[in-house]
This record gives structure tokens, sequence and C-alpha cells, in this order.
């Protein structure tokens, strides 16, 4: 099941760099592992923000909330959620 | 190169639906063919609403722009542009 | 899997009378029908307004999808669709 | 009488975390005793966000009010009230 | 129990204009009753708009809301409903 | 001459928590006073949120900002002002 | 009293061009008479838009409405109205 | 002196496509009059609407009024203006 | 040549009391040099906000910038700035 | 190819003047360098506020990203990217 996920990331101005520097490492970590994992389908940058869209694949919105909320910049995030469905117009084979 | 398109399309309640209807067909043939070319990589629908979110791949906002109007359904679409870049935490290999 | 759906109905003012009440009532027979498939959980109206909050109950957002565009007033509808989970605090047993 | 609580919570992220977390605890030992006593009757969790949906059952806007103040995490919520009533097409009976 | 209820009014500009003028008596004959059952608390205008301000006082949001719907002119009105509470520091006794 | 305001109240979290419980006193001092003066005439809280809706009726836009701004919590008050008048259906007298 | 007016002028594409050239000329009229009478006391275009920015001076929000009310132009006019009072450090002298 | 203008053009779904066409045409013999001017410093189409954004170089808002109320598309132009100056920054000369 | 500005001020609520109002005296100094000269044509309070409406009479976009930038409070102003021009229905005689 | 991009910056009030003022005097000789490359094409200050408007011409949103990123007073900025293209009707020739 597809949903789409607008992540905006706001660091406080005041937050500890060298922290913030960690949390992402371990971000990109975390998300190298749910890519393999098949639940992260996509993830792409958006140009000129520290903004990012994602396309995930998962069991449920439980399981969506789940893994939002296990990353480490998630206190930071601020996330949109869309539920996806099936283009009939598209050629891709979603489930 | 790619870009996030955010489609909303409004038929007009007095629109004759026969009309609509070719112009939907006529739209998933169009559809069909970029997908084929590689322009459209990804189409999904937003549930609930008649809407959709695209990715394409194109060589420039121009051929964004050419791609967009040339559909059946343009005159009755919000579209909203955001151009992508590669996340370095992603996985995908993207030009 | 549980979706929030608040809808908000908009009859154009030259629309006709007796066809917005065809379509009203098979409305409620659709609705009726949902309700009893345990598809459509819970239906509120909105103080004041044309509008109501539901709470879908299905298999995925395509279901959802489907299940509002069967919906006879669904062309006059302006739909928005949330995700939700089980809260930790709920004593209510989700799915 | 039926009003619908969308909650947003907002944590300054110079909290204490361990102060949050206790608030966390009684706030759902709080929504508890307000779901046994039928006041709180439905919560959900909005999926990837630190909020949630509720559906309260109470006498009258003040007791809605004195509930949502009493919680422990009332300081950092942002509350939205809609006042619901029954749909002629919901087969649920509210008062 | 007390609402607070903003109401937009707009008439589309080719509606009949001898028709609006009848709704408009109607409306007023209809809101001299309400105001003398003691439902229609408070009455205004806001200045440069067709647009007022209203605090009715009713049993029930359901109450309200067949209130509204029984206006002549409700098919024309955005109305916008928050439910108000006493004042601790108010002099007014209200419910 | 009547003028519709509505306050949100919102403390920072770091507000020394006795400082703004002597505010909030100090405040219902001086709205007992303007209401008792008949420059007060309406006060209501919305329920869920510390803000309030209030109808005052005073000599000028000028006399209302002089007894807004002299409210003890007013530096953390966020005001909207409209300005009513009489409206053609409404039964009470007004200035 | 002051009164800050911003007027949008929406004319739909399919009005009659000669009536609202007629309109617009009586309402030059009317804003002659008004400016002549102190009663309007700035009027300015914004650049670009079919839209201006006025101070009124007048008597009470009753007298503002009944003036705006009386403008030809009215019935195709978004008017938004924001009360002002002098400023402390303004060498005007506004009563 | 120079400002950036937002143009979003809005077609009537019932206008007549030949009348449009027309317009259309005019509309580039103009902006290419007003170009070869000098008014008209710069104009970029936004890439998926029909929208553009230019840059105009005039004596006074005055003048971009009359240049933009000139358009014979500009009944169907949604305008926003935003006064420029000269960057510190900037390495071309600006008036 | 004319703008129109509207001026939001927010006091972070941890500023130093004494040093918002020195610079608040400074503000109104400088606010009568450039009434006196001519630049600063009109300025109204907002009645209930921290927040005024004025009317600017300068040589160009950057006259206006330099102006605004000079004033002490700036570094705690919203500012939106809109271009005017003469009304053709205005008795005022305007550059 | 082009990119519309609307930079606002906000400084928190907090922030150390002096480190501002450095990160200011870095931004100039960045933004210098970029233009003489040819990669920044235009830089305009918005009239009245601590923001601007530039056309950026780079090969991809991915050089747009890296560019805005290596800014000085980036961790400052609220970004806004807007897709450009040709416009049939300017006389400038783009890529």
């Amino acid at each position: 099941m597809l949903f789409h996920v607008y992540v905006n990331v706001r660091i406080p101005h005041d937050a500890d760099p060298e922290q913030v520097k960690k949390l992402g490492a371990q971000e990109h970590e975390r998300a190298k592992t749910l890519q393999e994992q098949g639940k992260w389908l996509h993830l792409w940058r958006v140009a000129g923000k520290f903004a990012n869209v994602s396309i995930f694949d998962v069991e449920s919105p439980a399981e969506l909330h789940e893994i939002l909320n296990s990353l480490p910049l998630y206190p930071f995030m601020k996330v949109d959620v869309t539920a996806l469905c099936h283009h009939p117009g598209s050629l891709e084979l979603h489930k």
C-alpha cells in the first residue's frame, strides 16, 4: 500500500550542530535499511529546501507511522501523508 | 531531470460528460506513450480525489511544459510543479 | 484500516433541484449498504454545513477510492482523506 | 452531544524530555478514565504526525472545554473543535 | 448552549433579484420568530460585507443545524460555527 | 459603537507560570470593571482553546485600542477586530 | 472615525460590458460626491489590479456600511474593513 | 524602476476558443512592442501553468498599471505586483 | 510615487523592555522627521493591534526600502508593500 | 535552464549581530562569484523586506540545490523554487 510523504525538516537555529550532524548520519543508515527492505520505495530531495518527497510501500498506516517515528530526525520533521492508489492510466504494477 | 507534478482535475459541472469521457480516454493513450518513452516515470492516483501525483523525467522545464500542455485534460487541470534532485540518502540512481 | 474522510458538498446553484434530491436519496441507500457491510464505520454531519465527517474501515486506499467514487453525489464533493492508526491511549480495538 | 476534536501536539524542542514523557503517561491515564466514563468516545492517531482525532460525547461545550483543559499535555496542544450532529444517512444512534 | 455563527452570504450574480429580495424578506420573518423564541440571541451585520455574526442559544448542535437549514437564504450561505462556553471572567450568566 | 473582538492568547512555554497566573487574575479584575462600565458588552470563551470572543461597545476605534492595550495579558494576545453595525433583521436596539 | 477599506472588484466574464461601463461611470459620480462631503478621505488604485484602497471618515460602522452599500459596483466588490485610530507618532490630526 | 509581476491567466471554460486565440495573438504583438521599448524587461513562462513571471522597467506604478491594463488578456489575468530595488550584492546596474 | 505599507510589529517576549521602549522613542523621532520631509504621508494605527498602515511618497522603491530599513524597530517588523497609483475617481492630486 | 528563486531571510532576534554581518559579507562574495560564472543571472531585493528574487541559470535542479546550499546565510533562508521556461512571446533567447 503506497503513501506519499512530504517531509520538511526544521532545525532550530540554536540546536547543537554536532548533534544534528550525528542524527543526519543515523538517518541515512535507517533510510538505507528501509529501502533495502522495500518499505521506502522512493526518496527525492526538494531542490532548494531541507525537505524531501518519499513514497512508502507499507502494510498499513500504523506501519507507516512506526517507520516515520523511528527516524532520528523525526522530532524536527513536519510530515504530510497522502494515501495513494493505482492510477488506471499507470503502467506500473502497484499492490 | 526529475519533476514532481501534482495535478488536480476540475471538471465544470455543466461540461458535456461524453466529451469528458472521450478526453479521459485520449489522456490514457497519451499517458501510455509518455510512460513507454520513459518521460512519465510514475503516476499515482490520490485516494478520494480526482487528482494525481506524477514524477516526470525530462530534459528541461520546457519539455515538461510541452508534455503537460499536450494532455487532453490539460485545460481542466490545476498543476503544481516541484523540482526534485537526488537525495544523498537514496539508493536509486537518478540523473 | 481506518481513514478519516471530510466531505464538503457543493451543489451549483443552477443545478436541477429534482436531480439533486434524487441523488441524495440514492446516496442514503448507498451509505446504508456500506454501513451494513462494515465499510463505512461512522458518519456525522457537521453542524451548520452541507458537510460530513466519516470513518471508513477498508482494505486499502484503492478500496476507499472506489467507494467514494461510487457515491451518487461524488461529482459535487470536495473530499479530504487522512490516514489514521491505532492510538496507544485508545481502548478501542482497531485493526 | 458530539464534538470532533483535532489535536496537534507541539513539544518545544528545548522542553525536558523526561517531563514530556511523564506528562504523556499521565495523559494516557486521563484518556483511559474519560473513555471508561463514555465521555471520550473515539481516539485515533493521525498517521505520521504527533496529532490525533477524537470524538467526545459531552453535556455541553463547557464540559468539553473542562475535559480538554484537564489533559496533562494541554499546554502544548493546538485544538480545533467542530460541533457534530446526527447525519440522516447514519445507522448509528446518536443523542 | 451557545454557538457563534459567522455567515457569509454569496448571491450568484445571475440569480433573479426579485427572488433574492423575496428570500431576504422571508429571512427577516424567520429571524424575528427565532429571536422571539430566544433561540437567536444576537444578530449583527459585519460592516461593509453581506455577512453577519450571530449568537444562538440552542439545545444541541442538531437544533442549531435545523435552524440554520430552515433559513430561506441558507443555500447561498457559507456558515462557520464555533462552540462557546461561559468565560470565567464574564458577568453574564450563561447556561 | 460595536466591535467584535477575537482574542487568541499565546503564552510562551518558558514564561513564568506564577507571573502568568497573576496577570490572569488582574485581567479578570480589569474585565469586571469594563463590563460594569458597559464597555465590554459580552465575553465568551471558545470551547477547547485559550481564546475568547467579545463584543465591545465603545465611542471609537481609539477607545477600543486603549481598552485592549490596557489588558494585563495584552502582550500575549493575537487580536482581530471586526466593526459591526445594526442588522436590519435584529430586534436588539444598538446605537 | 477612520476606516481603511480594501476593495477588490470582480466582474463576472459574462457580464454585459455596457452595463459595467455605466455602473463605473455612476460609481465615479458617487465617489465624487462622497469625497466632496469629506466622507471618502482618500482613494488610491492598487497598481496592476482592479482594486483600490480607501480611507473613509464616518460617524460609525453603520454609516460606512450604508456608504459602501450605495456604490453602484457594490454587488461585484469584495470588501475588507479595518478600523484605524490615531497613531501617537503621526503629525496628522485625526478625530 | 523595476517591478516583478506574476500573472496567472484563467480562461473561463465556456469562453469562445477562437476569441481567446485571437486575444493571445494580440497579446504577443503587444508584448513584442513593450519589450522593444525596454518597458517589459523579462518574460518567462512558469513550467506547467498558464502563468508567467515578468520584470517591468517603468517610470511609476501608474505606468505599470496602464501597461498591464492595455494587455488583451488582462480581463482574464490575476496579477500580483512586487516592487523591486537594486540588491547591494547584484552586479547588474539597475536604475 | 505612492506606496501603501502595512507594518506588523512583533516584539519577542524575552526582549529587554527598556531597549524596546528606547527604540520606540527613536522610532517616533524618525517618523516625525520623515513626515516633515513629506516622505511619510500618512500613518495610522490598526485598532487592537501593534500594527500600522502608512502611505509613503518616495522617488523609488529603493528610497522606500532605505527609509523602512532606517527605522529603529525595523528588525521586529513584518512589512508588506503595495504600489499605488492615482485612481481616476479620486479628487486628490497625486504625482 | 532557468529557475526563479524567492528567498526570505529570517535572522533569529537573538543571533549574534557580528556573526550575521560576517555571513552577509561572505554571502556577497559568493553571490559575486556565481554571477561572474553566469549561474546567478539576476538578483533583486524586494522593497521593504529582507527578501530577494533571483533567476538562476543552471544545468539541473541538483546544481541549483548545491548552489543555494553553499550560501553562507542558507540556514536562515526560506527558499521557494519555480521552474521557468521560454515564453513564446519573449524576445530573449533562453536555453
